[in-house]
């Protein structure tokens, strides 16, 4: 096992891989930049290197200072959380140059999945159902629309070199695809450098599906079940829950297996996810395969019982897969939500600033995971992820009224300071969320009703 | 289900039971002393009534008040909690009386087991192995100084009356018998206005090992496994686990059967407790039932992933138990240390005060059971439990890693505020502790040897 590794990320997710690393008896090095420097990885990390200004461009993206500071510290291992450099493959690169084992997938498996061409292609030959649309980029607005008649409108189209939500249009009539095409051409180049985009169905109403993979590089690999991630604004997600629910066994089990033979087919190594639409007769279409950590892993780990960021560890280490296939035998239900420092009334505008006041829930069956603290300023340069709330229960229902319970104890308040804790509470109170019968329509349904007056529970 | 039900306590054992009550859609009503105002229990609660002054006896030990408060909110039934009124089988009385439905067993089953000599006595007719000594109670000196030659040296003089961990003498020469004899005689008397006594065999490097049981009103039962409780300091317990460890699964099980065997042949109904000690042979002595969910109850949560106080409450609204034998299958390791306001390198005296900062820690599999926050101020009135860290893992040592994680991310601070974390920190060290073969001796060898300099991790 690595004696001791560089943390290359901020917020909650550095803290949840310092956790790991001291449960595993590694030293850890957190990266920080001037508007962290005093945050909770840099306070109970062992070593903290400053690598440059709060804009990310000049410090968490800085790959050559990211480098530097593991070389002044003499860390062997670099993990990367999510977001960030955590999916670059150029950044891999240059720590594997460097002598650093970057914790993901080789360079090569990432930049073959990162673009999404290239990665429905491999899924597509790896016998993974893909949505109706095109595999290869579409070079012409023409072409677009030729695409779009044949699998039928709605369709969206997608940046090849996209990601995490961002560089998506959904079309709806002919009549606006020339200009969705040129508009998300363009977007992808400023934002990803790359303006290939691709066109596919739609599938409005779908669940957002995805699949947990741990794959070592001897070969083995093994799936840990389900999430279900459609509650979803805007392609950023809200709640998520494990195992996804109103599946039957038998769709769950094929969408397991699928994802596994898709990642073992591409060589993937350590933990990934492979994401899926299903429709309302669970048919599953493959979306992507995020080469990182997920923001929602916890719930997998706690129907689990497996750390994620520990086999990461391992995995990079060389160790041959910890688990068997038939040892992974998930329990329960788990749900978790994401506490992000935004208004929810403001079009979920972030509102940044000072905490006054913060005391996270606690009990039985309840995880928080959370760089938050009193005193504690949120600032406007990063994103508004402020905690993450996860139950555990033996049922469905029982997870949803203690996550209700949980998010009911939570104690944040300062100026200006909102939460998405309403909004997700109106999401836990939606009769047809409560039935575990819900789809990425969710959010926008919810948000075309007028707001009630704030959530109160009746005392 | 009750529709609303009273909370007869304070501290973190008031926020458990209000969350529990929570998640099952029962309205909760807490009672309060005036040193309780501003407590989390009280914060949290549907309602809160005042009860008393700060002193026990005029609060939380006051039956008509409590009951009075019931039945001004309505409340169909009492949740005593642990200490306080807990194992007060005229309390419970109190409650039939006035049409509550005291969370417990039946007062007379009470009434039997916190006799500690009639406890005894059952359980020798249960079947159930008792430690070397005195059934009965021993009316005069002289008949101890005759059991304890007969059973041999070190014995044990124990209050008929007592529990808790009070009103014993541990007596190692027969010189000191007869003081420590009339002593504890005099102590039971003040302590529990009853000052029988009996004496058995103390078994020195032993392991207390002790067993949750839940039975309902119906002849059912179940056991939920065993946790060890040997790391206590003067009958305190500061750290707990679960499952015992280094027991072989054969002893395990015999000594979970037993515990099973006895409080079905009492009718005991509700959440309790069989504890044990358990020689270095293996073989394993009865000690005493608890009637109260144990302030160690998380541990057994986390193995077995069922919430003891739902399934209390459950039980005290009359529903036949929810779960078979067979389908409670413990999975794992879970620890669990006390963090209580006191100053281990002053006796552990209490250090009572204000917290100007705390931050439990949390991330993955770790719980947090506390009232504590920030600006909190611990009076002198109650005990000096201030917080429980428990985590689980698969297996042993990574939940000693986990805990020790733990409770170094615990920021607790504040004018002359001291917590047993450091010393808890020593036991988790200790390379005995570490292989789990530890006994009832280790806090006193450890608290031997001459404090360390502050425990710092290397960093």
């Amino acid at each position: 096992m690595f004696a001791k590794v560089l943390i290359a990320n901020r917020g909650e997710i550095a803290l949840r891989v310092l956790r790991a690393c001291r449960e595993l008896g590694i030293r850890t090095a957190v990266v920080y930049s001037t508007a962290d420097a005093d945050s909770a990885a840099v306070r109970l990390a062992d070593q903290a290197v400053l690598i440059g200004p709060a804009a990310s461009r000049r410090s968490y993206l800085n790959a050559a200072a990211i480098v530097e500071a593991a070389r002044l510290v003499g860390a062997e291992a670099v993990h990367p959380g999510y977001g960030f450099l955590s999916e670059d493959a150029d950044f891999a690169e240059i720590c594997a140059d460097n002598g650093l084992t970057f914790i993901g997938p080789p360079p090569e498996v990432m930049s073959a999945l990162a673009d999404k061409s290239s990665a429905r292609e491999l899924m597509r030959r790896a016998g993974l159902p893909l949505p109706p649309g095109s595999v290869a980029p579409v070079p012409t607005a023409e072409q677009a629309a030729r695409v779009a008649a044949e699998v039928g409108y709605p369709v969206i189209v997608k940046a090849a070199a996209g990601g995490g939500g961002r560089g998506m249009t959904v079309v709806h009539t002919p009549a606006e695809l020339p200009r969705a095409y040129a508009r998300t051409r363009a977007a992808a180049q400023v934002a990803f450098g790359d303006d290939r985009v691709y066109v596919e169905r739609y599938l409005t109403d779908a669940r957002h599906v995805e699949v947990q993979v741990l794959c070592d590089g001897h070969g083995n690999g093994v799936h840990l079940g389900t999430r279900d991630c459609s509650v979803q604004r805007r392609h950023q997600k809200l709640v998520e829950e494990a195992p996804a629910p109103a599946l039957s066994a038998g769709a769950l089990e094929a969408i397991s297996a699928c994802a596994l033979r898709g990642a073992l087919a591409v060589g993937f190594t350590g933990a990934g996810t492979v994401e899926f639409l299903v429709d309302a007769e669970e048919r599953f279409h493959f979306l992507e395969i995020n080469c990182r950590i997920q923001v929602e892993h916890p719930v997998t780990e706690m129907i689990t019982g497996i750390d994620l960021v520990h086999e990461q560890l391992h995995i990079a280490a060389g160790v041959p897969l910890r688990w068997r296939q038939e040892e992974i035998v998930p329990h329960g239900v788990a749900i978790e939500c994401r506490v992000n420092v935004e208004d929810p009334d403001r079009d979920f505008a972030p509102t940044p600033g000072r905490l006054e006041r913060f005391l996270p829930p606690g009990g039985p069956f309840t995880r928080v995971d959370t760089h938050g603290r009193p005193g504690y300023l949120i600032g406007p340069h990063y994103d508004s992820l402020l905690a993450k709330v996860a139950v555990w229960a033996p049922d469905r229902e029982l997870a949803l009224n203690r996550l209700e319970r949980a998010l009911e104890e939570f104690d944040i308040a300062g100026p200006g300071i909102r939460t998405t804790i309403p909004f997700v509470r109106r999401v836990l109170d939606d009769a047809g969320f409560r039935k575990g019968r819900y789809t990425t329509g969710l959010v926008e349904r919810l948000l075309a009703v007028p707001t009630d007056p704030p959530h109160r529970r009746t005392r």
